[in-house]
């Protein structure tokens, strides 16, 4: 096995820039071919409804139902998958459960108005959604963590009822999937996967409830139809490949840091893990302590493919300096494995999720610390937050006028209406002038 | 002049339900010969840069710009539009502007932080967006109350820098425009427009800075730019035909009520005004004001259209019926024109803005109320929420184990891990233990 030599960029060279933009460039074109085919699929379910569902379902997913009844899980079912939970699971389970939870209920936007003199109030009503869906992967990429990450903002929100869907290749269902369920309190759960599932859930069907928003990681096809259905529902993010930059001082066991590059990096080939340090013979032993840990890893091939393809070591002249290179990266993860994580933090304007401090593992997060682990990838933490409560409530703004108000805003509306040729609201407010 | 027969809908009919979704229907799908060429010219701007920006405005926009620098208008500029403005417009437009950011000040999120018994910290990092952009309109189109709704909530959430852009058919200024632009302090202006000024600032050229995000109504061009760069920057929604839904108990002025339909009516043929009532009588008599107050208007074309295209009265059992209705409908502008609008707003979850009470014309809202005046259209209101300050903000979620605390969590990730077969998560957590 060839030993890994990462790709060195320094913060100082000329080409910096246009070599870091060169390593981050993700395509994340469409596939029309594959566009096509959903457009097809979301149309078949608008039009025949469960019948549509059922024969993809079937022919997809291998398996043999006959009715819309038979997609849905029961209750029973759910809890079952619990009850039979090896404890240190279920413990594991329970506690990152409270755990998110717990941070959740932080996230809670709330309502609020004020009055002004003349009697006018304004203010902002914050409302859960009516109804979200969730979308759960099957097979391999089955995660407990996600539906833990997706149900319980929904939940914490006050969403008055969250759908889960999750596909059953070949009729198996993953018993800690549905444990997490249960842990989350999800109302229902169908069995579906793919485009037809994120159909069904914008479109609804005879058996499957129209919701207001769908969350949930998924392939390619379930992140074409969540695109294709936006407008009709809301949707989350649509995530790139994983990613974590590190910040070290050089003064972390260089152990530690590689095997937290790995916790990205075995994600997926596309992944992405970059290290920056002003040290650069600390560069050197985190590059030793991949190549020693690699072979012990049972993801190795995944590792070296997303280290070699996509990863980076960066030396810069100083934490300031790092800093600054965070910021244009925007990245999903960012740990500031630094003697002061604090006054770095500070200087960190763009990150989905910082780890702050020697001890705190990025997979911390990923699990149980609190936190959301739905972050924003692909630069987009430049604009956009963490999955949270805050995405299963909306605001409705409040305006209630007394007659002294009417008379003063209709007056300036009045002018400002009449100055963009708007007559019916000029007269409209002049009514109550 | 034929007189205007509103769609009349029964609430309690058995087909109700039908009828109103295929009143409420709206067809917002794509053109692709559009989506082809505004393929093209994104293309194009991100290859050749100015050249490229410069070229198409000239074309489109009928100008003779030849260097970049000539897209920018000065500082100066701008001030002379707001000096040279009659003083009755100058009042009007800087009494809108502070209520909107005064109001807008209630909106900002706040970061906020709690210690765990063991140490751990977890909190949420909030921060601006280093630089957000406003597309406004030209032309017809060009509304000095959009420059304040859209620019303000940046400003107020301390976005680095507020870039706009406004095409000037003809190489022709919009002096109200501009005097809005000095008003919302917005830090930049080019005079450029449609898909090419959106590309510009997805990706910037010499001349025009790249943002983070863009905001701001515009046309088809201008919207499918919008969300083909969308990923690239961050988008507001894409806004369909402008709504009214008005739930009245029958006690106001019918001619009041007819001119709150109209302001939205006469924006569009596409605009949608509705009107709901438990009176049956006093549909009439609003009906009766209609055509009595039709002949009257400007715009009395584009309001004969939408109102016998897509307007309709409803008829309804009382008001907890047309609460019900309204939350179905889920209308960007929602009037309560009854005795005690408290009582009915606790009742509705589903709406861009709430209008309490009979002097609350929804006007005022468009232009001074305070509350922003872009708001979720065509029933996104059931996901989505009025343009605001946190539309200007993101979060950075923020973890800092102690030593302690990575010792107890990084248990418990550990068996999480390993129950999704991700053992380079579990080891990193393992590390800490």
């Amino acid at each position: 096995m060839t030993a890994i030599k990462m790709l060195r960029l320094d913060g100082n060279a000329a080409d910096f820039e246009k070599r870091l933009q060169a390593r981050l460039a993700w395509d994340a074109s469409e596939d029309l071919e594959i566009h096509k085919r959903v457009l097809d699929i979301i149309g078949d379910v608008r039009n025949r409804g469960d019948r549509a569902l059922i024969d993809y379902t079937n022919r997809f997913d291998r398996t043999a139902f006959k009715s819309g009844a038979e997609l849905e899980l029961s209750s029973g079912e759910l809890k079952l998958a619990w009850d039979t939970l090896p404890s240190a699971q279920a413990i594991a389970l329970q506690t990152a459960a409270d755990r998110v939870s717990a941070y959740a209920e932080h996230q809670k936007l709330q309502s609020w108005q004020f009055t002004e003199l003349d009697g006018t109030l304004l203010g902002q009503k914050v409302t859960p959604l009516d109804r979200a869906g969730l979308y759960v992967p099957g097979g391999k990429a089955a995660y407990p963590s996600s539906v833990l990450m997706n149900a319980i903002p929904a939940k914490v929100a006050g969403v008055g009822e969250l759908v889960m869907v999750v596909p059953t290749p070949g009729g198996e269902t993953n018993p800690l999937v549905l444990a997490a369920a249960y842990v989350a309190r999800v109302d229902r759960v169908f069995t579906i996967g793919g485009a037809q599932a994120v159909a069904a859930l914008a479109y609804g069907t005879e058996t499957v409830p129209a919701v207001d928003k769908i969350v949930g990681p998924g392939n390619i096809y379930v992140a074409t139809a969540k695109k294709l259905v936006f407008g009709q529902v809301g949707i989350d993010m649509i995530a790139g490949p994983s990613e974590i930059l590190i910040i070290c001082d050089g003064q972390t066991n260089p152990d530690w840091i590689a095997m937290d590059l790995f916790s990205q990096a075995e994600h997926d080939e596309n992944a992405q893990a970059i290290l920056i340090s002003q040290d650069a013979v600390f560069l050197d032993k985190v590059e030793a302590s991949i190549n020693q840990l690699l072979p012990t890893m049972e993801r190795a091939d995944i590792i070296r493919a997303s280290l070699t393809g996509r990863g980076a070591f960066i030396k810069v002249a100083d934490l300031a300096q790092a800093a600054e290179v965070a910021n244009r990266i925007a990245p999903e993860h960012l740990e500031l494995s630094v003697e002061n994580p604090e006054a770095l933090a500070d200087n960190i304007r763009n990150a989905g999720a910082i780890f702050m401090g020697r001890y705190t593992a990025e997979a911390l997060g990923d699990y149980c610390a609190g936190p959301n682990h739905v972050l924003p990838t692909s630069s987009t933490a430049r604009y956009s937050s963490p999955l949270g409560v805050y995405d299963f409530q909306k605001r409705s703004s409040l305006i209630n006028c007394s007659a002294a108000g009417a008379h003063n805003l209709g007056k300036i509306a009045s002018v400002l209406a009449r100055g963009e040729s708007l007559t019916a609201h000029a007269r409209s407010a002049e009514f109550r002038v």
